[in-house]
């Protein structure tokens, strides 16, 4: 890693937390500007405020609309914004000449919520569309059912934008008081990468943001798995061609010393044409256009989930399949040459995406809001290359008990499809 | 744009072209192998091959599954490829050091087609997945609509991945013929993009590439637009919480002097969160979350397509506005803003794209592949840049006549659902 990637950074007095990282050879300036807010600490009743606010970004501070949008655009850059249930975040891309007009805007989307009442109504069935599309797509139905399971009544289980009754009855209070918290200084992360003088960036962002009032930090509910879970599989039904299935289930969390072998696990298990899961399924049996397997983390968890599709004569073949893997890698482990797939894969991923400014912004802010132990990139990459075969090995022992899975499947299923549910004795390759 | 990115190319005897760029501050080497058959020129009953053999490439030379893609993931490196209607590719970024390797997998999966029969039906049941998980989309549907109409009797209105009728009765001596003909020296492109010595690179590229039988050079049939379409809406009853559109016509092909202008147009009408139709539409109306507006072209022609959903109620109100939009444009133009936005969105993208060496490798070969007069990307945003707001408004003019779009509306419907067909006096914005 060059020294070049080092960040620099500093925490204001009201709270905001600043980074500027030199990336150099790019045309390009990223900023990201995250909240510690996400959708995960909401009141039932506010499920998709965060969510709501995130859209109301790009009307505020202006009757013109898509204003911020366009200034963004037409500066030659472009900008997106999202919400997760830990996290929301702007993050734009301009031209290096134009990165302090572009911070301009930015901070004016983030600080003057205007949340008049038309343009409400108006992100409203905008919002409602957006929840409609996501109705429309069948391994949402079986990924949902799967999150809903995992975390019962807790809002990291519930969909990020809520649902059509909570999202119709938000009220203009309800989203002018999220966007303060949301955006106050406890709350506030800056990071701008590109080639630039990252102590002179430092100031300017010090300048803009220094002002803002301190608010108090954002604080989630604890989660309590306390078996309220019904039925480790549930059937959905409804029209489609394929047959839709979600695996999912705990790992351990951002603080756990197995945390870089998981990684390793699910790289071996779903992450490249060459993953184990991919290899079984579609190289092997022929069963499955795509299947991946997917590590996320809210809280004090990990969450490791396998999605995938298939003909639906084929699910259960297909399920048993999976869930075969996962006992075989519990029971006997990952080979040399999978584990060296992965760890090279996951390594080179890495790397490239370096170069990439936008990656090197989001890295550092997120890790500031996420993670116990922030690490830059390069620490990261050392630790996942320090991991054994063995740990990778370990891990699956520890965390792959015979009834680690929730499962949904989606689709066009009779009443008795048979759906295998614990990973021993599963069937496999 | 700096020297730094200019190719070196050359022919070989058996016609095969190859591309070498130098992209310096790179980690990374991209690959891209290009053949110019795509599934444009297939006969009915062939519908699918091209795609088919793109997918066997991952099967050839071994009986090992995956051991291609495993081959470049254990370099650290990714693979991906792909088929389009006038191209079919595989790409392929690795560490710089590991380039030679890659190109030596990448060489054998292109040219050692074994079709192991066994391989073939694994194969045969991934492809029939990929298009049951196509049927799934409903935006698929309104998009298969329009293209099917707007290429009566021609390849290039015919799904690209076949269907399953067609895919059923492929046999491996079809197969077998295709990646043959697709592979052979007159097809192939090959370019290499990284921080190489670009003459080192064309002497390896010739000694891998050079024995290559040279084959014959694809052809297209011929498209004679000839009036076969019959209604210009169609209405696609199927279950969905959204209502899709799909609204698309023809536009100046790639030799003609308006394209740039007819770029620029599609840009100001849907590229990035300013555009025309996501103002009107989304910010505006509140009336879809996403609308976008694409400009593709095959053969001697361009095709605009403009994509959204909304909600069914909203159907008629959202088309009649995307057509108002195109109306005005074409009485009254593009305003200084909206041109000026365009551009500079759609040049700094393209700066920003190239980056990427994955970019780089891609455009040289497909330029080779597409275009009637190969242009480098500095060329191409130069002829971008002079293009004048005059140029836009003229060529929307000149392109968008009253009778211009074919549409087509899937969800659910009911059977007087009234879609507006022509962009005169259709309402607007």
């Amino acid at each position: 890693m060059p020294a070049a990637l080092t960040a620099v950074q500093r925490t204001l007095s009201n709270g905001v937390h600043l980074v500027a990282t030199p990336v150099p050879h790019t045309a390009a300036v990223s900023l990201y500007v995250a909240s510690r807010a996400g959708s995960g600490s909401e009141p039932v009743e506010l499920s998709g405020v965060t969510h709501f606010v995130e859209h109301m970004l790009f009307r505020h501070g202006s009757h013109e609309p898509g204003a911020f949008a366009c200034a963004i655009e037409r500066l030659g850059g472009q900008i997106n914004a999202a919400t997760e249930p830990e996290l929301t975040a702007v993050g734009a891309k301009v031209p290096s000449e134009a990165w302090n007009d572009a911070l301009q805007i930015v901070a004016r989307m983030v600080h003057e919520p205007t949340m008049d009442p038309d343009e409400i109504e108006k992100e409203r069935t905008v919002i409602l569309d957006e929840l409609a599309l996501l109705d429309d797509l069948p391994e949402e139905s079986a990924r949902r059912s799967v999150l809903a399971r995992l975390w019962p009544n807790h809002p990291f289980g519930r969909e990020i934008a809520g649902t059509a009754t909570t999202v119709r009855a938000l009220t203009r209070d309800a989203l002018l008081r999220r966007a303060v918290e949301m955006f106050a200084g406890r709350n506030t992360i800056v990071s701008v990468a590109g080639a630039l003088d990252p102590s002179a960036v430092l100031d300017v962002l010090a300048d803009v943001f220094g002002s803002v009032p301190a608010g108090s930090r954002e604080a989630y509910p604890v989660f309590h798995a306390n078996g309220q879970e019904s039925g480790r599989v549930q059937v959905i039904r409804r029209e489609a061609e394929q047959a839709y299935f979600s695996i999912a289930g705990f790992t351990p969390g951002r603080a756990s010393r197995d945390r870089y072998a998981i990684e390793l696990l699910a790289a071996v298990l779903g992450a490249g044409f060459g993953a184990r899961l991919v290899l079984e399924l579609r190289e092997r049996h022929g069963l499955a256009y795509d299947v991946s397997a997917e590590l996320g983390y809210c809280g004090k968890h990990g969450v490791l989930s396998i999605d995938g599709a298939t003909d639906p004569d084929d699910l259960t073949r297909a399920v048993a399949i999976v869930l075969g893997e996962l006992s075989d890698v519990a029971d006997r482990g990952v080979t040399e040459e999978e584990f060296e797939r992965a760890r090279a894969y996951t390594v080179g991923g890495l790397v490239r995406s370096l170069e990439d400014s936008a990656v090197v912004a989001a890295w550092h802010a997120r890790e500031q809001a996420l993670e116990p132990s922030p690490l830059p990139p390069d620490a990261l990459i050392d630790r996942v290359r320090t991991v054994a075969r063995s740990d990778v090995t370990a891990s699956a022992q520890a965390c792959l008990a015979p009834s680690w899975p929730l499962i949904a499947v989606a689709g066009p299923l009779s009443d008795n499809t048979d759906i295998p549910t614990e990973l021993v004795g599963s069937g496999g390759g």
